[in-house]
């Protein structure tokens, strides 16, 4: 597979409109440059990019240059988390028209494989997912994109919102997964900000009792914030995953019964996902939603097996944006306030390093381009 | 089966504690009779009912003598949707004791068959349920009921809530089968007490958006207020299913992927099933919950083939209760608005009068037994 | 949508190669006239129809002129159960190559559409089914189609089998919805040629016992002779759907628990679907596979729901053809003693006249076509 | 919870009838001595034990002294796969009088703790399970068991079949999970006994192709011989679990779409576990059904998030001696082959020795007990 840098190779705006970028490099630094406006191509469409918020995973191939087989082989322009207006349209492109607000789906499948076919385009081999190298991604004005892989979002929905859809569809498709129901348990491992969006959705869903955890006690006082009627749980580190589960559950109560029905772990690491194991009651459903290194050990093999819990894993999302959509919109959830801090275009470098910072207790940052929509 | 009233025959209260009831009778009248105070046995408790809910079947089993195969063949204490508290416990009574608030599950399955042993209590053909005849119900002052079969309510929950927590039974069982989802949407058929109930479960589930349908303003205008973010349809009886499924899509927005995946039918309606089977999306679930004649016709049977839409059923609720008093006691579901009228133990027979007038609006119907709690 | 004929309007074969075919005309009539041959475009690929099966559909569209919103408007070649040769490959064809042995999936999805995009391609709106009208089909020496929609054959497979895949395909569609599981009984309703592949797809697939009903019982008598294990029902047209569905569950012994989880209704018949409606155990499914008029009165709607008995309907198949490979060649299923007529492609309108005879005892009736196979 | 040996402490039969058993002492040693001949209680029945198979647990227990929790802390009859014959009835049987041919489901559950309630009796944490310390097991003539956890054998099925039902209950409740399907393929993990009925029980429900892996080159040919359909594997020490998935799936054919769905897990050994998680196509289920030590490393926990494969786990069994009755006794499945050495009961002890050692080839052993069947 070899993709051409913006995927739109054969032509390239002819007047010079100034399009800022922020580049990651092979030897692992950021650099803001002048990246090329391309031409949409049949079915595709250029989008002024207004709001891109930074991922755990752009801070990872900048810093490490690597996530498992992924790696940057040459300069890539990072973001894939985001919203904007189109601003013209490729040929034969019936669904979009300049001026319209888009939330943009960043991973483009090939629509050929048999996965693709089957609707699990998500685990597409081919998939083409912007922001990560050879793809540009985001972090850029200008970013051209399949009009298909992109959803109009309406007045009511922010730029700031319309990126947020990225993270929430994540959470969207682990739900997909849970099956979480009105009035039963469920725990989330990790107050990050997928875990927050995984809080809040749960608690839109109707599932009752919610705990969540984190190893940092600001995460829970700002996750408590978030969705009040949670519980936290201040993970101790001094404790074995059963000793942590233990203390878990009986936030729930005494009785099986009441433990979770469903866990959805949100960090990758190890210790969270063994505590994960041992917190979900019999019979129970822990959701791998977060990913760590390649290998996990010390998984509690045969406390699965006795309690019959199964290990579900996602990747991505599929079909995630209209519903959405859908829950912003229509006040099923708000989400605004995981925005912690706001960076101009042209000083993501500083968004990213803000971010990479785990002391000063950011959650969600965003890069807004603020600059005038021109319809080029 | 031969089971005699109030199920402890051979035992009753020594002391004289008036226990009045209302009774159906074989000849379509109902009675206000003062009623055998029963001792609890092995496993049962004596609970002070404190409220009922009038239930659509309770009005039919006074008007109609029967729903179904169900006949009332002899004086029926009616009444099945109760809460209360525990008077005296019998032996080997060790979940409850005297002074505990509870909510009544009514119906008391075999526990001994293949369908109660794979877990699906509420299709057991032993089943008792009380307020059927011959088991006697709930409005009373004093009923016997197995401890298994009640469940225990916290301080925040109040009588009236713990006796809704039947009609919410039946609704988390078609949610159960239903499976909303956050920001997906779902059409109510029928805005009486269940499809109430099912509008705020749907809402509090996070589907989005929700449409109910009925053909009475007045109920529309409550559902509204009871849910503020619904949509409501005024059925057009001038119009064929087809016709008002086309409404009622309309109302979800122009495109086939925007109608709603999930119709839950709360009539049993021909019209209605016949509406929510043109209204659902292609691949979508119609779940009927509302019953109705024993035989259904004009079913839309090659557009159920066509559009493959799954015609779901339920009978009444298993291992829901608990979910239910989380719900209302976590506040993920506010169902006191419903209770629109409330009159004490002594005129229960006017509460299923009004309840009896579709003229009067009433929405639920409670009998309320306000008397001092006696431990017996 | 218009569609021209064979869907390859502005080209075909210059060279005048002999395409006999079988059209239905407006007017009700089979007409026996040369065709044109088409060119393959891009993505297309010409095959030499080496076997077409004969399907109830066909006979509908010829003897009623449609089926349903399906209208016959003009002249149509008819067939869609096919496979063949492929002679020659459009451009940027790279599955497969002329000589290939290949089974046809007639339906031809849009592949953009949600429903494509969700893999539920067989509910797509704007599906080109091939001899439906305005789609030409496969009763004609040279058919062009998708290579996408063109299965391998595996020289194990004759051609005669590779076009018993597609009524297999509509089977495997339902066999996907009832989820028949080892040991675990079912109830075939209807011994026509979709019933008997259903019989067998139940044998190989574990379920035991089988019960297969019929009105007629020459067929009862070809099923037990294909599937020596199942059980026959000749169905009784004095008895009500219940009184047929007693004697059913009577072969399946006398406890609820042995009666049969599963009904695969293949009739589309009023007395049989409300048969099939008593017969499945309480808590059980009746997946509808056989199409009939356009509404269904009598449904037991009552005791569906009592009983908790879903209704699930499918739309033809999805991504069934590898599967009905991997059955074929490998043992899993036999179906070959199901074809009880042949004829030639010059003769296919006898064909045709001989399916249409219930008298006659028919079961599969095959158009093949021996002549040779030209590379064009 | 104390448990009486046999589970009736407080009557024992007054005449003195042999009853011969085999004994794990806490100090590893097998011992055959003279048990104690219990009275059935109320709901229990007296079974004469006629085939007894041996499990890998039997030998842990023996030469280890627990699995897992479970730990031997006093001399225990071992055995659980087992079929006799009813010699007498406690009070308030009805199901079955003396005569009746059964099959014993090991596992008594408490039958009341929501669990149970649900129908995941396997899960219940009060189970007696018999063969476990401290509930005496059925390798002894007279033992003494709850009617209702006894299943009826047709004459049809053998007493060395019914001991069978066992381990393929096993194989069903993974089946139940698993979802394998008509002529999709399927890996099965190790050729042990369970393996081995996990095969023969794949291809009964039509998977196909199927695969079989083991590091044992004489269980492959066994395997070969047992199901001829299927292809075998031998596993390659010298490969990584990455390294021998690549070759398994490289005999399902090169694309992604031909590799197994399912892959069912019977070792519980590490490099197994970790192979079938590479082995499974994406968006596919591993079922954990062999269970080994406490934990488990080198889990490939980011390739099961990327290609989204759930890992599913099994305990025990629920309701499957009926769906594995009707497999056996309608010719579905046939087990007879696996059955490898018989011992009287007088000489259980050199049935387990055998089964023991690994060198000479055993696949199930049985301890049969001739004697006349004489109603106590």
């Amino acid at each position: 597979m070899t993709i051409s840098p913006n995927s739109s190779p054969d032509g390239f705006m002819p007047t010079p409109h100034p399009n800022p970028s922020l580049q990651v490099t092979v030897d692992h630094k950021l650099k803001q440059v002048e990246a090329t406006v391309l031409t949409p191509k049949r079915g595709e469409v250029l989008v002024h990019v207004k709001a891109t918020g930074v991922c755990g995973s752009d801070i990872h191939f900048w810093k490490e240059g690597r996530i498992g087989s992924l790696v940057v082989e040459g300069d890539c322009i990072l973001g894939h988390e985001a919203a904007g207006v189109v601003v013209k349209c490729g040929e034969g492109v019936e669904n979009l028209t300049p001026g319209d607000r888009v939330a943009i789906e960043p991973g483009v499948p090939c629509n050929s494989c048999f996965l693709c076919q089957e609707g699990r385009y998500n685990l597409c081999e081919e998939v083409q997912f912007i922001g990560v190298y050879p793809c540009h991604g985001t972090l850029q004005r200008y970013k051209v994109h399949p009009a298909k892989w992109l959803h109009k979002l309406p007045d009511t929905i922010s730029f700031s919102e319309g990126a947020l859809l990225e993270p929430l569809s994540v959470v969207l498709q682990a739900l997909r997964v849970a099956q979480l129901s009105l009035g039963r348990g469920a725990v989330i491992c990790g107050a990050g900000p997928i875990g927050l969006i995984a809080l809040a959705a749960a608690r839109a869903s109707g599932a009752h009792p919610l705990v969540i955890t984190d190893l940092e006690p600001k995460r829970l006082v700002f996750a408590k914030e978030f969705v009040p009627t949670c519980l936290t749980y201040l993970a101790d580190v001094s404790l074995s995953p059963e000793g942590n589960a233990r203390e878990i559950r009986r936030l729930f109560g005494s009785h099986e019964y009441s433990a979770p029905p469903t866990v959805l772990e949100c960090t990758g690491v190890e210790s969270s996902v063994c505590t994960a194991a041992f917190t979900a009651r019999r019979g129970g459903t822990v959701v791998v939603i977060g990913v760590g290194k390649p290998t996990l050990n010390n998984l509690p093999f045969m406390h699965l097996s006795l309690a019959e819990i199964d290990l579900r894993f996602i990747n991505r999302y599929r079909d995630t944006w209209p519903a959405g959509i859908s829950c912003l919109s229509g006040g099923i959830l708000d989400l605004k306030k995981l925005v912690s801090h706001v960076f101009p275009l042209e000083k993501a470098a500083e968004g990213l390093k803000l971010a990479s910072d785990p002391r000063n207790g950011s959650i969600k940052v965003q890069i807004m381009d603020e600059s005038e929509v021109i319809f080029l």
